[in-house]
């Protein structure tokens, strides 16, 4: 298999806040956008791997900002590393002003997929090769992730996780 | 207001086709499809106008593909023409074969929305000026079909409709 | 196969325009709209075939007056004529006052709808005999939409299209 | 207030039953079947009364037939009888067999309605004239339905049931 | 098989009430309640007989008390009696207060379901032995309700519904 | 504010497995589960603090197994640790087989929501007594992800983090 670029994955899904999403202070409940990132990123990862994929883990996301009801959404996923089966996939989401125009950041996340045969046994997908400095930055950054995320699992020894280690020494 | 180019309001809208979404055949229900894309194509003219948007119109839509449940279907719309305070939007949609990652054209559609303040009043909009080639194309027939569905309505008499009119005679 | 009246695939769909169909001016979204018209449309065109049914297009529908939240929305769909094996759809939209009981027209729509077997393959329907004046006109004016719609489509020429050419000459 | 006749509140509400709305067994869930109802017997309280209605109980509802996915489902609302400020709706379920256009009775259900003012304070509503043979079954049973509930609810001592006391004795 | 407590079957569905969910007063649908209970009584039946259960009757569900948009709601649900494969549900709905953290009752509703086989035939379901005091109240209540709901369908002759007629005589 | 204990916060949310919540190899999408777990995480903030609760970030999600059609789902969230107005939610997600009975966990996650007023400020909240062996392993291990978290942000500094960095030294 030949490595793909994050560019290959890019996945933009641009959608209203109707009211049926929304909490009581009139903005999108967190469910709903995890749930909307999820369906972006599972994307990403099919035009990655071209096979079908399910969801392994969510890493970490941040809500740092409410996004009020009628706000359009633009959620964009793209491939931050690929390993054996598995995908990195990072999000990011951006709300934009209808008067101004103007877009800003709303939230990142990233999830992890893997892919799988019809009888949902892991298979292998190709590599990926960053090609920005910010896809460059994620790319690096995501091995850390895989460490630390191995070593929370109680999968690798802290001493092994040499890139995440550095960090504290 | 300064005119706008038909890339300033495009909007993608990809997302999967939900086991809740399917017909008997288990393709994508017309109905859905209709609803995806006056999502997309509200955005569309809500970016081009940055004013309150509301559906007038569903010029013509063609189902000339069925498309099966798990596909990625991506909504593209852009306006392409506008008028005093309504815009033309045209969006075409793609499904892509998950192992070649090919893309086809599984539909096209027109609709036309009013920009509105808050009380519903129609508002003036920015023209639109096309840049390629396809997007002069459409530009041109939204006249046309401007000027079919005021014949249509009763509202303009078939001989006035010069446009229209040529392409009979 | 016996020729079919209208009034035997009249369908009556009525409900309420709950919270979740809104737009930003808390009335029904056109999107949720067309979505319900495409039910009762199918269930109109099911009844006239037997058959399964799949949606072929929209020919046209103009959203003339908004629908607010709370309404009681009634769409009545009735086949206007049947070809081959398409069947066009006429749909009127009506919404009533909670306190005087009256019915006001909203919308109307067209739209088209292809008979097929198990195998999605196109399968023959019973001609349509209209009875009263107002399904009379829409029986003759549907020739002209399918005239209309096979010019714009590139697959008759507009010369041979002598319904819609005697509208222009 | 004038009388109302049941046929002023008849209500009729076809629809599909969706593939997101079935059991494992494919057939059409209880639960959404007891939601949908509820929505075709608030617009017929509503139509009797022609105020806000609220669901007071559901007295009985027998599912004595499953519906199939992909079924045509009618649900036909009528006032039974009307109390000071309640209205009991008496509702009948059919479905349709495609093939043959056979209608056959799925359902029975019987709910109860309160109208209010804005603030949800009971308000009066017309009396119910019934007129066909089986509108005045229904009428009448609906005394004895009204006398059960309240010995139900003990605020009705069994003695004075007397409509009800009259079975047993 | 072994008879079983009410307690074994008891499912808990702690939930929020979404802005989809409301009704124009801004209170949770009773039609989207009768779908939440229906839910959680399937799976109480479902636990009792570890089968698969399909709704066969809602015996009375009074609506006392209107659930505000944004309210936890509480639907607590257990077998109150088994017969030979139809199962009582008994549904208990609380809402709590977010400042006192207090707990008041809503609703109360009665659901039976019957077990099936994979072909939808009625199976044997374990019998039900209730503990504490409230358990043997309504295991006790259970019967007189099947006795009440077989005369009113004409299956059973009012004399021989001993239960039932003491109440009367 | 007294402290409370994690019992106090405890919501159990078990609901079925419905059709449109699966992807195509039949099991519940990864994202309809995150937002099933943020509304009963989101009802536990709220029993703990009882204020207004938004979701600030989702710490780690695991998918250890897949939850196919039809299950019985059940989602426990407690309380694991109170900071000065935000609560990490510790969430353990139970699938039961039909025929034995049996229970196994599918999935844990970890949620954090902050406490705010009408505006959307945060207000404090009260402390958390721990009282089981695994509720004290979750408060404690709780505080090494939270500078974690810090760390990850660029808010904390690696060698100020001295729970986590005990890890790796």
């Amino acid at each position: 298999m030949h490595p793909k670029h994050p560019s290959e994955s890019l996945t933009v899904l641009t959608d209203l806040v109707l009211p049926s999403e929304t909490n009581p202070l009139n903005n999108l409940f967190g469910g709903e956008l995890l749930a909307r990132m999820d369906r972006a990123a599972s994307i990403a990862a099919r035009r990655h791997s071209r096979r079908i994929v399910v969801t392994a883990s969510v890493n970490h996301v941040a809500f740092n900002r409410a996004i009020p009801l009628g706000s359009v959404v633009t959620v964009e996923a793209k491939v931050s590393r690929a390993f054996t089966s598995s995908m990195e996939i990072f999000i990011d989401v951006w709300i934009e002003d209808r008067e101004s125009g103007n877009r800003t950041k709303a939230n990142e996340a990233i999830y992890t997929f893997v892919a799988v045969d019809e009888m949902g046994h892991p298979v292998p997908v190709p590599l990926l090769e960053p090609e920005t400095e910010l896809e460059k930055q994620r790319y690096d950054a995501a091995l850390r992730r895989k460490q630390l995320s191995l070593v929370l699992a109680g999968k690798m020894k802290p001493n092994d996780a040499t890139e995440l280690k550095a960090l504290f020494i």
